[in-house]
């Protein structure tokens, strides 16, 4: 799985992209790191009455349900072989640009319409709490009549709850078709967020806590770790909005009706999220300056010590650095209480210079 | 009654959220607290000759009034329970996924327009003064033709006032339907709002004085704290607007026309709320400024003494150093006006610093 | 005469307000500080032929001016008396939300248009160059077919012109309606503003020469109220560009069609009085940068002061100390010229150290 | 020529405005300073064919140009005089409003159509390289069918190389309209932006480069001041796009369609002026940032010696200290080789703190 | 080829504006440097089943193939002679206007339609990595029926790998038309921005990696300068998501409607450029905050080991100056164990000391 360092990212995500230029629009180039050893295919069939699973299956047999009058959900771990996905974008009559996207896993999230599908990428992420970075797989998503095709960069995704709801026979969703499909997905994915946000929020509340109690510089940097990774989700999910309002506007075609005030749910979600992410950027600018007077209110507290250190025993050295001198005429060296005169003005000097900065509140 | 952090506000937002990821959609989970032991029915029904209140009444009894022709005002204390709320919600034909939201205390401020009702979503703010936080109540309002549904974390409002008009016969409340009831509470939520913000503003007024008296860490995090209460309420508000602005549009349904201009004043006070909060956000970040500069001053304070004491007697040393060696050939150690003449040029030395530093304004 | 403190101000907005929660929308409660005695009737009545004048007097005789076609100014200072409002009010079939908004001094400039009149909101500011604090007071007006009534919150304003010209026989505003009295008013309102800004720009000048002659702390407290001061006006005079907006797209009705020019006269006004208030903030903000760098260079100069002396002086302590010391065996002690040589030895190593610190232009 | 300090700007701009509060709109006042002695007025009159210039003649003779078929550019140098301006704009039938916005120098650029002409307020500027201060002069420009009309404050212009074009019979303008001559003029000053923004490019950059070699509290102060100028110049220009974009939606009325193209190379222009400033503003505030970073690392740099300084001779001073004790029971004084053994470790210790020093990259 | 310092680009940009102020609109004055030594033309002519490609051609064998119903791609290197822009352009029809904008090579990307063809100005990029800096060059390309015109400041660019494919009978371009032809070009001057974006990135987390290691002065002024450069870049490319996007509107008439779906591909690309090179800006303020609390930091540490050894030793030097005294009666000086117990005392304190700096964890 990538790890999703904001500014490697984007280096990354264009890192195969030289070759390109030039190149016909449309070439299949896979952008990305292979993160599976082979492609495998997996599917989903069912009516509202029958129900079939198969996983690594060959590609062939998926091929067989293009056409049946059955939902078909058909699943494809590994995007890092453009011949494969090619054949498979051909069998399924893809657009070459909609390929073309599938395969650059560094794609933000888009809705594209094409004459007999629409294609919806989208990001999921995770929340490394040992490296405290944002992992992100990219799934792809084809809705065509009565098929939802996905494509996802290695096996593991968040729809297992999602399969076992279509196993059982009682559930609305086996009543409706692909369209309530794809959009049950979407909404897992948004849903799923909210999971990497608490993480997140988790994280602030502790880089607020261990600010306060002791300010490093590596602190700061993980601060800004964290800011830099906010700038790159809220760049990743700032599109799913998009996303959800071109569903919601879509309703006449590809999506039932019915469907309309549940679109509308998930755009509720998406703008939720992102307002959290926006309030979490400005508590990560919150928490740099309190770092920055936090460093200032300690370096002051540092000067006040050696200003009352300095501030007190110099003019006492001084004035024993007067009477150190071997002046043949000094007539208080010869004094009976000269020593402790001395001791006396130093003391009186020592207290003076503590009762001011008692009085200037420095210690 | 939940603290909202507004770190801790999101992340227990979606701490149950993980249980539902491909969940059905509507599929009703508390999000939040619990508050109160039990759910509690109560309600008002009233035309302009009748007037009905009763608490704690059984379920059963507030279904009673559903078609009945005159107002009722079902209030119900406790959603944390989903079976209760679900219940309750068949019984008026509410829509799962306004059920899902009522469920959800963490979700912002929305109106949604189902077939035969309205959902409304608000959020009640109390302000804390012992720990100067802001703490916040999730109030559901569904509006339907006759009916006006309420939904509360608990015991405990601001409708007091309210309840109070309605039992007089002579109010105009008493003469018009469900709409304008709902519109008051609305209203009265808005109106409350100007409480917690004159509380904050006191608030920032005391910070501000402290800050110029005596600036400490301690009231930067303070300061930090508000910043982040107030991007919480912004983020809590702002929706409200909307709110007020759809209900605005919505004059031709449910809200009676002549219900229009008290929409206009309803909108206008939200705005008003959140012109105030973005001119608060604006001076809680002046505060941090005034924080950054007054602790600068004062490290140019105490660098100023400690230049000013170390300047004065480190030369003073120095000369009390020279006349302290052991040489065998120092004249000036045999003269008879040695000692005194060292005096005198240690203080016009010291007062020549002293001038020096006078002229600088150092002291 | 109130003092708009930004935080006060809001707060003493919002003081009266919850008495109101769950009161009837339209209860009519008075914001704000009483700042008459007793409220004084005036008025003025004009045709192009007869002219009118009478102040303080009784309520009844401005009521008789009401159906009379010629034009009428009502004039009422003092609004701090909610029965004497509304019976004026309910005279003029002024709607209740209208004289609600009338009462509340806090209110920010609207305007709203009812079935038989349009009320404008408008505030009036007064710059104390004493206090370097702004002043407001909120002027209502409302314009009907022939009259135009003005609430003010103590008697003087800045109409006097107006008046004089009103008295000449020979002035185009004698040939006019309502709607142009009524424009020029507020066209004089915004022209105020003029005058404000001119005292806020000369004391923002006078900030800025005395931040750059002798930054203090209090200089900086004095800029973060002016901020505070601009923020506030800005959120004042924000809503009098949506009012000079609304003035000239209602040209069809109460305004007669000839008046468009000048209203559009006087929304340039107030869009070029939005952005010299803009201008004015960034300016204050760019002033705070300027205070924070003149004490950074403050505390720079300090720093090198301290270590010019220090550097210089505590190597020739050490020196002198060397010879300073007991030991039986000290050849250089005995040495005829060993005094000289100690003091040459300190010169040459003041002057390299003097040479090093010209050089890095520290002094 | 008026200096536009932007502060003293705004001052200077509403200067004359107290005598305006209440006055008639339409009222002429000149607001800015009196640029020249005396009101001069010149003309161009020209067809395809002929072609006439007169310098400094009397009114009545640009009168008699007013109805002429022939194309007529009649300028006047000097707008301080209300009564001048008066007759002259009453004999072309100006609005007076028109007329007052022509008086007020410190108008913003705005394009406004009459019935029977449109006025166009531009501004020039001119960058003083001596002071570092751009300096505005107003230019009004009022179209009518086939007459320009021009007012300036102060005789000297940017529009010499138009005057020969004029003259030359071959020129494409000679074939035109007075609208493609308005359009020419105003082309021509936004060109002559171009030309001020290269001396503030120029000047920035000279301000980085000192800014590196030496960084004072004056050269900051000089950064502040080009901020400040590019605040005033954005809010100056700003308007100008808008003055395009007008002429450019404008085109059926005065301006013939064959301009329309001209009119969008000119609205390009005037984005293309904006952008720069907003790109130069940016790049102030980087030097500010830059200033800020510069004084911090001198402080480190002055500390870091204080510190090496004071770190090394400390313990060596406490050494020398140490045996210039006077007990009575020393035995390290009485060793053969006590001076030199002190010496020894006084070496030691100095190196030991040199080679940490070093270790830190402090020197 | 011309390094853009956005400084010096702007200044440079408008070098020879000056000559221009009041010049006829449409005037050919080249702006900016000349980049080869003089004009080379050469050209590629292809339908589906012929193909030529000829280099350095005489211009009038281009004029050949100008009514030509092969697509033909004309293409100028150097544009810095105006008289052969003058008379290609003339040749072709080319609107003065279109003209003067190709010799401007400081001019921001653009579409503009003119009757005849469509202009589109682009910009591509270089990032020096031995500077690190930009360098741009502008091409210039003109969309007629059956041609395309390129107009670019020197020889070189990223069109070989489009040459190759459209010397390959077999691909997809030599069945379109000149509209896919210019389509292309341009989807390869965007896919070129990943590419200089990939190496900005770099750079980026070279400089965080560096800023955390070592914190130089120098090291802040790359970071500044990399922020001039995208504010630069920003600058150059927010206009070609215009350009995209008019490309996309105007897909009835010059561009085939078959194209869309590749424009809309093309819309996406440069919003995701923008996107990176915004996320980019953010970042490198990121990195000027780290830079600042790291300077801070080091301070910091500079301080404390200065208080450290200050307060250490000041101490001990003061119990060494009181026995250096010469007082006659000093009865410590007498005791047998006096020396060895100054020795204790002074030990005991330094470890107070260390105790206490231990405690504070300043070292
Ligand atoms: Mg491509
Ligand atoms: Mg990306
Ligand atoms: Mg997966
Ligand atoms: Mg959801
Ligand atoms: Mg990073
Ligand atoms: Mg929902
Ligand atoms: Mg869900
Ligand atoms: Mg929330
Ligand atoms: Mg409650
Ligand atoms: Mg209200
Ligand atoms: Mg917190
Ligand atoms: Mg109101
Ligand atoms: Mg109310
Ligand atoms: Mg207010
Ligand atoms: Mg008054
Ligand atoms: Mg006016
Ligand atoms: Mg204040
Ligand atoms: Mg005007
Ligand atoms: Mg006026
Ligand atoms: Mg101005
Ligand atoms: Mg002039
Ligand atoms: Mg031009
Ligand atoms: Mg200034
Ligand atoms: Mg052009
Ligand atoms: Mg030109
Ligand atoms: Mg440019
Ligand atoms: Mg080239
Ligand atoms: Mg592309
Ligand atoms: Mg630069
Ligand atoms: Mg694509
Ligand atoms: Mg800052």
């Amino acid at each position: 799985m990538k790890i999703f360092n904001p500014l490697q990212t984007v280096t990354s995500l264009s890192r195969n992209e030289p070759k390109k230029i030039g190149l016909s629009p449309g070439s299949l180039v896979h952008v990305g790191e292979q993160k599976v050893e082979r492609p495998i295919f997996s599917f989903i069939d069912y009516t509202s009455e029958e129900f079939q699973l198969a996983k690594d299956v060959p590609f062939a047999e998926c091929l067989r349900l293009k056409d049946k009058a059955s939902v078909s959900w058909i699943n494809l771990d590994g995007v890092h072989d453009p011949s494969q996905v090619e054949a498979f974008g051909k069998a399924f009559d893809l657009h070459p640009l909609a390929l073309e996207d599938i395969l650059n896993t560094g794609h933000p999230p888009k809705l594209e319409e094409y004459d007999n599908c629409v294609l919806i990428i989208t990001k999921l992420f995770f929340f490394d709490q040992q490296t405290c970075q944002i992992q992100a797989e990219q799934i792809s998503l084809v809705l065509t009549v009565s098929n939802v095709l996905t494509f996802q960069e290695q096996p593991g995704d968040i729809f297992d709850e999602l399969r076992e709801r279509l196993k059982r026979k009682s559930g609305r969703i086996r009543q409706r078709g692909a369209d309530y499909l794809a959009y049950t997905m979407i909404d897992s994915v948004v849903d799923s967020y909210f999971h990497v946000l608490e993480k997140i929020g988790d994280r602030l509340d502790q880089l607020e806590n261990e600010l306060i109690s002791q300010p490093s510089q590596e602190l700061l940097q993980q601060i800004h770790q964290m800011k830099s990774q906010l700038i790159f989700l809220r760049k990743s999910i700032w599109p799913m909005r998009e996303v959800a309002a071109k569903m919601l506007q879509n309703e006449s075609e590809l999506f039932d009706e019915s469907t309309t005030v549940f679109l509308r749910d998930l755009y509720d979600h998406a703008v939720q999220v992102l307002d959290t992410v926006e309030s979490f950027r400005e508590t990560a600018s919150g928490l740099v300056d309190l770092y920055m007077s936090s460093v200032s209110q300690r370096m002051n507290e540092v000067m006040r010590v050696l200003t009352v250190m300095a501030s007190i025993f110099i003019p006492l050295t001084f004035i024993a650095g007067i009477y150190g001198m071997n002046f043949e005429l000094m007539p208080e060296l010869k004094w009976r209480y000269g020593y402790p005169m001395v001791w006396g003005l130093m003391v009186l000097c020592a207290m003076g210079l503590l009762w001011f900065f008692k009085r200037k509140k420095w210690f």
